[in-house]
């Protein structure tokens, strides 16, 4: 690497549009570079070393460098870099692929249907969902109910599906026969209510049932959700929350689809968010942590309710991308998965990193400037307030999330900020000893944000 | 590996939904399993050798077993697996890319937006579209006008662009504000009238300001096109139409955009298909060839016209996906594209391969069953027709292009059959004695064909 950072950020200026981003205001700040890492950390372009907390996005799950990742892929490329699954043909390792998500997933999947990404598998979703209903007789099913402040990629679709209203400003979104219900977002709709998170849990899926009605449960195709909304805030719904959509589901026979493109492999501390939250999904999104990001892979499980009617009745399904059951993505996402086995990554979030960070998180509420904080497995968020005792928010404008934020990246630790909520969801391989580090950087830089905020009069 | 074929097969059945599939059917026939490749050859599990004449998927355009390849995917692995550029930051393999594409592309381009797929690509493009004109305050330009028989990918927006019934059929499809005209197909469309293929590229692109006038100019945003339509069964559309088609372009003030997710990197003997036909776009998707297809990724070349409304009055733009710019995968573009420079692929296209391919296409002419044949670079299609003479075309219901195709399955040459056109794209790397090679391959398949067809009395 011989080119200096003001080099790099000229170039990257000059030519590479970043995802979400204000080009013009990034070209004029210059982009931080980050140049290698290894296991839960990174090294920017000036030699500065950071504590990872967000695992590239939400996607390392076995941290960077790992040596088993790297041989199955050069080895794979050796053998054989790319062959297609279209014209009748197969490739070892998207079948053993297939084979090893069916035992990882709950009874009801055995199969598997790759895309590249979560967004293609989400629009996988929409057009799969729709065909099921279409070759069951029921082509008017088409309605697919949502959340606000959901995420579901940035497709067409993807964004449909998802609650952004952002991106719903953007580009003629949504796409017809997408529809939105509130979040169960207790913190915010729920408790200025006085309600309990249990009781504010049924009130929001009952938000479904009044949707269904409202849509004509003769219209309605599925439900698609998060276990955890990711990118929405961590948003962790109440225990109550996912039964009761399971049963509105079940009662109104419609599909019920997760997207774990964020909780799946291991993230909530069960293979899959949908096991911690209790619901049986006819369909589940994946991406991310499928490869730990490695080489760029998703997909949709199938579940034998979908898959039997597709299979003996569907015909020809005319949908698939180019790097569907891409060889060298395969091969490393059963060298990722195998290596979660060995390594027991699953058992030890649970068991021990899980209920490490919870009670980290739940001494944070101390804190004067935090007015909640709760983790799932190895996610978490912490509320900035106002005013802790009741709640009171931020004015907007002051995004003192992204204050924050910039304490974060002066000090060593990738954090994200969705507004006043400070986010985390760092490789599951890290030790408590690391947990007590990244404990140390999130407090100090919620030290530094209180006095800013005092500072500048905004409590 | 140590499973059988039988093995394979059974696992693959069971467990992979491949795309474009009739699952039942594949699953009572069985997969082809593709073990190992090198140079322009695959090997499967029985161990026969295959001449790949269409590059795994349009993608291989450096060949399988590249060394280069492999070491820059190799390289980055261990150095920096993954790092997301939402958030402030850049990795040096994606600035870099970023870089070179502005280099090896029209001088128009000097932004990228990357994305995983093609079929990702043109979602962005969509949004992108969109935005550009709600930026410069016309919201309601939002149309986008493309062709029948057009492929774009497989994405709800993607198949949407695409003119492919089989797939509007499937979904809900088109999404709001896509239309389509008629596609510059001369051997079906002009032929029959007697046009000469100059005249009827002409007319072709009549078709464009037609629909244009027909939807409102005022309400039209782009037109996208494929400058040869790959999947629809490498349609070259007569020299007369592109230059058409940006001149009604011009006149409305509408968005060019050229899909060079086939034709881009020397397919057509230039970099890009849009040198070949002489128009210049505004926004060009890209995906295949960029990586040859050892690592998925894709993306949009943003031209300056777009770029500088964007950047300098669009704020942020609500788009991206987890993967742009995902480091691995710009590292293995940057080793394909050197390699494409440094072996000057392209120009051995345009000066010796592709004359060279299209006098043993020219000679094809003579043989009973073609009606036609027709090449661009290093890209080809034969017609088999039932009266040549006359360009008779048989009853569909025969499927002739899938018996030609299970011919080339057993001759070890991988042809794709689109309808009646049997279409080739080889590695762009192979020798004048592997195009002979596979022209003996190609007219055995041709004759093998010919007295099926005889022998069930079809001519
Ligand atoms: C829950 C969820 N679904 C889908 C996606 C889209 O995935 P991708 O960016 O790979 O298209 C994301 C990305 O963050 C996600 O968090
Ligand atoms: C012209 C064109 N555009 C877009 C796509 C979609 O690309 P992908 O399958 O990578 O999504 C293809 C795929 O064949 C294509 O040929």
């Amino acid at each position: 690497m011989s080119r200096t950072t003001q080099d790099w950020q000229a170039a990257d200026a000059a030519h590479f549009l970043h995802p979400f981003t204000d080009f013009d205001a990034l070209a004029k700040k210059g982009s931080r570079i980050i140049e290698r890492a290894e296991n839960i950390y990174l090294w920017d372009s000036e030699g500065h070393k950071i504590l990872d907390a967000m695992s590239g996005l939400w996607c390392v799950n076995v941290g960077y460098g790992r040596q088993e990742l790297i041989d199955a892929a050069t080895a794979q490329l050796k053998q054989l870099p790319f062959y297609n699954a279209f014209f009748q043909t197969a490739t070892p390792p998207a079948i053993e692929l297939a084979e090893l998500l069916s035992e990882v997933t709950p009874p009801q999947f055995r199969h598997v249907f790759f895309s590249g990404s979560g967004s293609e598998g989400n629009d996988t979703v929409v057009r799969m969902v729709r065909r099921y209903w279409d070759v069951l007789g029921q082509p008017e099913r088409k309605v697919i109910i949502s959340r606000n402040n959901a995420y579901h990629g940035s497709t067409m679709a993807g964004a449909s599906l998802g609650g952004m209203s952002g991106m719903h400003a953007q580009g003629g979104l949504p796409i017809p026969d997408i529809t939105h219900i509130e979040q169960p977002y207790w913190y915010e709709l729920g408790r200025p209510q006085g309600l309990s998170r249990d009781d504010f849990g049924r009130l929001a899926a009952s938000w479904l049932e009044k949707k269904i009605l409202e849509v004509g449960p003769e219209r309605v195709a599925a439900f698609i959700g998060e276990p955890v909304q990711g990118a929405g805030g961590v948003i962790i719904p109440p225990a109550t929350y996912w039964p009761a959509i399971q049963a509105i589901c079940d009662k109104y026979g419609i599909l019920l689809v997760s997207d774990e493109v964020i909780c799946g492999f291991g993230r909530t501390g069960r293979w899959w968010g949908c096991e911690t939250m209790g619901t049986r999904p006819d369909l589940m999104t994946f991406a991310k942590g499928v490869t730990s990001g490695y080489i760029p892979l998703g997909g949709v499980m199938v579940g034998e309710r979908v898959a039997r009617v597709l299979i003996e009745q569907g015909g020809e399904f005319n949908h698939g991308y180019t790097y569907s059951g891409h060889p060298v993505a395969c091969a490393v996402a059963l060298a990722n998965i195998r290596l979660i086995q060995r390594e027991r990554l699953v058992d030890r979030v649970r068991d021990d990193l899980g209920p490490y960070l919870a009670q980290h998180f739940e001494a944070l509420k101390a804190h004067p400037l935090v007015g909640d904080a709760e983790t799932c497995g190895l996610m978490g968020a912490v509320v900035l307030a106002r005013d802790k005792a009741s709640g009171t928010p931020f004015a907007s404008d002051l995004e003192v999330g992204m204050v924050c934020r910039g304490h974060c990246f002066g000090n060593g630790l990738i954090m994200r900020a969705v507004g006043d909520r400070m986010i985390i969801a760092p490789p599951l391989v890290m030790t408590r000893d690391q947990i007590d580090e990244m404990m140390v950087l999130i407090k100090r830089c919620l030290d530094l944000t209180w006095a800013d905020v005092k500072a500048r009069g905004w409590v």
